[in-house]
């Protein structure tokens, strides 16, 4: 069965942890949005679908997930039914349920750094909100960056099976969603994330370790991986940074 | 087994969510930190099991559930767990996933609730960012909480099992937070929830049979219930409503 992934088309967002696990998976999967239009495709699609009076639990918001007769929306969740169809949330329910407490807690990061360059209201423009967004930014680095990036190096560090993992022993979706995280953290704070990065050794390992895994690396190096831009979460603007 | 909830012991606050799932079963549970502390509670238990160097899955932040040997954070993560022990997720796995992403969906609602209050910063006070608090607030009633009431008013309307419950026929956890997300939303903010409801009466329905159910009516009179506060998530700053 091939998974549909529906998504912005333009931007990793939220629907790059999805991509990322089903990437890792080698699962095969259609990134409906960015399709042709004449296939099914294009934003018009999802956006079709999203208020489609037929579907009684369409979701809320992009991205969610067509199998079959399955559909499900909201990142976490998302990942929740793929984990263990994909062999990726460890073994058995309280490692399953551990592997989706870390994405949550990886989720709020995300909403957070979201937050620093739109503060005031995803509605508005940044330029908008920039005074805002420049308060905020510097309480998320400050405060915020530190502590979500030494509660993972704790994480790590305790695994009784090692620190190479989050979960056990093997590859999780919450490590590839942590090496998403780094990654976008780098991207849009690079000076305050090299500081807190300083800290935590192992949070650097695994964010390596995950990108020279093959079936990761063909994807970060083919077109299918969307480059970071100013108009997903993580967005580069310097002065925001520091 | 009796349940150990470990939230902060002044507040509704994210803990609120797993205690009404709890009462409205008739779950046994204890409410760790408001025991007193020569019976282990108390706010210091709570902050040391967080710190505690023994405990290699403890959380990022409360609330947490302990019950045996699991030891469960995250909101969503903790009612996904209770879910079927409690049988307040549906029937199977199509409908306990549904009801993990109407749960997700009332999280991010929460998130933007607390964020009227603290746009800037979480470490900083109210009072030191209040300018910032009525912009973002501003954007909130007139975008946010329409648009999400009007989506549960659409899953509602929507249920081939009728709009009475959220996930069929049947009371789910994601019924209980909708109604403590509605209680929340006219605690802080009266008038432009009014208007929203005026649009969504399936969703004002709900909350009122919510309330009228027998176990939650009891612990909505019990001083098991804290009142909402200035210092929870739903705040009553009457210059942040309008």
């Amino acid at each position: 069965m091939t998974y549909q992934l529906h998504y912005w088309p333009t931007i990793q967002g939220r629907g790059e942890f999805v991509r990322l696990a089903l990437e890792a998976a080698g699962a095969e999967y259609v990134d409906v949005a960015r399709a042709p239009p004449g296939q099914g495709g294009g934003e018009a699609a999802l956006v079709g679908r999203l208020r489609d009076p037929g579907n009684p639990r369409a979701a809320f918001a992009p991205p969610f997930l067509v199998d079959g007769d399955v559909v499900v929306g909201q990142t976490a969740a998302i990942l929740l039914y793929l984990g263990p169809r994909l062999g990726l949330s460890g073994t058995g329910e309280t490692d399953a349920l551990w592997t989706h407490q870390l994405q949550l807690t990886i989720a709020d990061a995300v909403g957070e750094a979201h937050d620093t360059h739109h503060p005031i209201s995803t509605g508005a423009y940044y330029e908008d909100q920039r005074e805002a967004a420049r308060a905020r930014a510097r309480a998320f680095r400050e405060e915020r960056i530190p502590k979500f990036l030494d509660w993972f190096e704790r994480v790590l560090q305790l695994n009784p099976s090692g620190d190479l993992h989050l979960v056990g022993d093997s590859l999780s979706y919450a490590d590839l969603s942590l090496f998403q995280l780094v990654a976008g953290l780098r991207y849009a704070f690079p000076k305050a994330t090299a500081r807190a990065l300083a800290n935590t050794p192992a949070v650097v390992k695994l964010h390596a370790n995950i990108a020279r895994r093959q079936r990761v690396r063909d994807y970060l190096d083919s077109p299918r991986r969307i480059p970071f831009n100013e108009e997903g979460i993580f967005r580069c603007y310097p002065e925001l940074d520091g």
